[in-house]
């Protein structure tokens, strides 16, 4: 039996496995300096700071040491959302409360010391990511450790960080709506039939369809978020087809990776209530 | 910096993500009860295993705790030969010795209670394995924990074991030999340029065109697995195609899987001595 640290490093290596994902990195697909080979070191790296998790270290300090880990290959960014989804479920479960309602008492009892240590993880690795709102230069989280005092003065704590950006940031969105998303799309997990890399695939056009992607919109702009979701929404309506898409968008470099984090999340979920692999 | 546990997992997820690896499961083929996320799965559980290997246990414990782990998925057999390649390396390299000698001397330093552990790594998964040598049904492996008072009363260690079948399998091979075969395709691999999955590909190549696969051997026949040998060769002779030459394997259920563990072997060394992903 897998634990819940092992169960999140699969729910990585089972999310970049999952092919077609249309503008990511797939078993059939990736980019030049972006490799799927870069995904298992990450996933590999990121193993320590999973285990840290599920034993009760504090959640930033946890996912710190998580995207250190990951960090450890070329590739640069390979799973920080990912990981930002799954660490707070991997505690959650190793707690025994796996629910919509226990995975918001985990991320609603991070402290202003998890806010640091999660501003401190991204002195590891670049991460693609809006400015911050009007007026709150000081938390840009590209100030790594040093936003730490602003942080404190402020009293934010890693769910409060969340909280400023989940309007327009599907990561920080889970974490304050009881992870609604990663939920939803597990039981389509569960429901679907077949090797797991090809529900993976339906499960993150579901997921594109359904919203547009921060990623995309923080990186090509709302219009292209949008569209990319209409686009996903025609291979769900079999008006395209999702390997044509896949080829489509990584010659746009259009890279749904939120969805793609989501994703992630809801294969941990999905495993811990016993998905098969 | 990986540590050897966790270059050790590393090498087995880049072996099966190296492609193509003509009749072996890679990124892009798989057989319909055999897919590559069985081997991602397999790797996530044997860590336990060669963290215990990398941090002292008895080989044969660690090595019986590294299958255990991996036959936790539905695919069946995994890793079963690359983890008995690469669990004594990863406890070579974790005492500093990783080279030749330092690997014989690990091998040759097991005992029969590593000799039992790993007759009971064969109660957790189904192995393809030859009839025992003429006069040593006793010492059968399916014959699992059941065989320990044989190996008791001959005081055969794990290493007299393997030198037992040294001569009709290519893994006990390297045991008997330094692995000669690993270190010297881990040079390979380091001297190669590009993705690390395109080179594991070619590593796998030279190592099937330069020696029959004992895993072919056994299941289909000596003839084949001359046969395939002779067909990797024509591949790097630049007479065929490796792409078409996995086609071919896969159909006609001829998986070279005696050197995919020696590619993971060399994989591992490789990570070791510095082969960045």
């Amino acid at each position: 039996m897998r634990d819940p640290a092992e169960n999140g490093q699969l729910a990585l290596l089972l999310e970049v496995a999952g092919t077609p994902k249309p503008g990511n990195v797939d078993r059939e697909r990736e980019y030049e300096n972006l490799r799927f080979e870069h995904f298992l070191a990450g996933a590999v790296g990121a193993r320590a700071g999973l285990r840290a998790a599920a034993d009760g270290a504090p959640i930033g300090e946890a996912f710190e040491s998580a995207i250190e880990g990951m960090s450890d290959q070329s590739g640069g960014n390979t799973q920080f959302g990912a990981l930002l989804v799954t660490v707070p479920l991997v505690r959650a479960a190793a707690e025994g409360r796996l629910t919509p309602d226990g995975a918001s008492d985990t991320v609603e009892g991070t402290t202003v010391a998890d806010a640091c240590a999660f501003y401190k993880a991204f002195e590891h690795v670049d991460v693609a990511v809006d400015d911050p709102p009007e007026g709150l230069d000081e938390l840009d989280v590209r100030r790594g450790a040093a936003a730490a005092e602003a942080l404190s003065e402020r009293g934010l704590t890693l769910y409060d960080v969340m909280a400023l950006s989940a309007d327009r940031d599907g990561v920080a969105a889970e974490w304050c709506s009881g992870f609604e998303r990663s939920f939803e799309a597990a039981g389509w997990l569960r429901e679907d039939e077949g090797p797991v890399y090809r529900r993976a695939s339906r499960v993150f056009l579901r997921l594109l369809a359904a919203k547009p992607d921060t990623f995309v919109a923080t990186r090509n702009g709302e219009a292209a978020a949008e569209e990319a979701t209409q686009r996903a929404r025609a291979v769900l309506d079999g008006e395209a087809d999702a390997e044509s898409l896949a080829e489509e968008f990584l010659a746009c470099d259009i890279n749904p990776g939120t969805t793609a984090d989501i994703t992630a999340g809801a294969l941990f979920i999905a495993l811990e209530r016993g998905l098969e692999v």
